[in-house]
């Protein structure tokens, strides 16, 4: 067999990402972790963190995965800040191609790309991204002191980054397609308590509007077909997450109809070596210590593959 | 539809249990934890957790569990003490039946039931288990202050236990049935680096001698066929799981071949509104961080099907 860089390599360094390579370096295979901006993932854009289990009174998104770091260091985790374009994953030597030329090499693969927030897709978004539209409550929160905003979306993470950005603006309007919210109890609770958020249901986004300063007002449509405008500053558009698939062989890989990889239980593709962890995954539930259980999963399946392959 | 004592109720309080209990808890379902000893499940009895991702320098068990445990309570989880001995899972109302006669009733049941150390199953084992037999090294450790013992297994817990042993024990061997250790890498490098561990691999433990006092020797059979005998007082057999799936109906529930509960990746089990999570279920790899993801994904599970039962 011709001989790879390394014996596992891991696309991602979110909570998938960095349990696979914490698990990988206790096990001492030939490991390298390549991420292309900041180890985390969507955990240092997350304000607070309260159901990951042991951290008995939560933890700021940062403070949490900082620790998740120092833990795979500790280790001896090598980690490598690239940016992958595209694979090649059909042979027993898989390839991943870098933007500046470089190649990496592995004799197998753990994909924990994750997601990225969802967009809305209306006119005036992209135009006013960075000027009144966010993506990141915690980033972007502290511009809004004083001021009118919405919040666009109904899950966990839209009531609860309302909540914080209370913190903030004068007055949080929630915005959401459906009649009911989809955010656990817990967390609507402490959101209709709080009479700085108001609640539009039934109700879409259909343009965002401004002027030079940035976003003025959002014309929204509602379920009954009549149309109104909402004066704000600023909207967090907080929607769910699309799969970070961008490098992805299509005709590999077995996606779902999101776009999302397929496994089994053991995190394995349909490809032999290849497997995947974290929100890349097709599943219905998105969470952090979901990530984390799946991440070394896919590292033990990674591990006996490896071990099986060195026996033949 | 009949009314019931609960929307949901798990039966289990190791870390699957407690993260479907914080999950629920914080989801505001109307549910009850049932453990019958103490919470915490396997966790409780190991020395040293080094794996579980973001605490840094590892903790003990003991301690770790202790955290999980008030996390949920923060969350205001309710648990209840109580030994289930029967289910009846095929209706829509699912029946727990308790060792003193009482019945819970709940819409939705999560199984984290676990495992349990395997056993041996050789003469002299039951005989003097508790007088030099154990299936603890934190448990019984301590009692073996500058003795001779020996530990019976080659996994993760085996070898790191035996490591844990040298703390006391004068003297520790491990017996291995194969040529070769399971145990991951770091774990080996720490265990063949101690003077105070000796290796006898390739042989089985046939029978487990003693007296009044309690073991005196342990009788080896060979891969070569050859027999021979280890003094020791003490031996610790850390040779896997076994699952706890007494109180489990064979006739409802599908299980592997080896008795663990089969289910798909969202923790559903093939009966409606029972789930399944943790080392009770059918999978490769036992870890407390997999066993939480899975308690988690188990509870949103859980929640979306007692919702869509709502609507009907």
């Amino acid at each position: 067999m011709d001989k790879a860089d390394y014996q596992l390599v891991i696309i991602g360094g979110g909570p998938a990402g960095l349990t696979a390579g914490l698990y990988a370096a206790r096990a001492r295979l030939n490991t390298v972790l390549v991420e292309k901006t900041t180890l985390g993932g969507q955990v240092l854009i997350t304000h607070w963190v309260d159901n990951y289990p042991g951290v008995v009174d939560g933890a700021a998104g940062y403070d949490l995965i900082e620790k998740w770091t120092a833990h795979a260091r500790r280790f001896g985790l090598e980690t490598r800040s690239a940016n992958v374009v595209s694979l090649d994953l059909k042979n027993s030597i898989k390839i991943l191609n870098l933007e500046n030329g470089d190649r990496i090499t592995a004799r197998a693969v753990i994909i924990c790309t994750g997601g990225s927030p969802g967009k809305l897709n209306v006119p005036g978004e992209k135009e006013f991204t960075g000027k009144g539209v966010s993506y990141c409550a915690t980033c972007d929160g502290p511009f809004y002191k004083g001021r009118e905003i919405a919040v666009v979306g109904g899950g966990n993470t839209a009531i609860q980054e309302a909540v914080h950005l209370t913190r903030f603006a004068a007055k949080v309007t929630v915005i959401h397609r459906r009649g009911e919210l989809r955010a656990t109890k817990v967390v609507q609770e402490k959101a209709f308590a709080d009479e700085r958020i108001e609640f539009i249901l039934n109700a879409e986004v259909e343009e965002i509007r401004g002027g030079p300063d940035g976003v003025e007002e959002l014309r929204l449509r509602h379920r009954d077909g009549s149309v109104s405008s909402l004066a704000v500053t600023g909207v967090f558009i907080l929607i769910g997450v699309v799969p970070n698939n961008e490098i992805l062989p299509r005709d590999a890989l077995e996606l779902d109809e999101y776009g999302f990889i397929i496994t089994d239980t053991e995190m394995r593709t349909a490809l032999p070596g290849v497997f995947a962890a974290g929100d890349i995954r097709s599943k219905n539930f998105r969470q952090i210590v979901t990530a984390a259980g799946e991440g070394a999963t896919a590292e033990l399946s990674a591990e006996h593959y490896l071990a099986n392959m060195d026996e033949q």
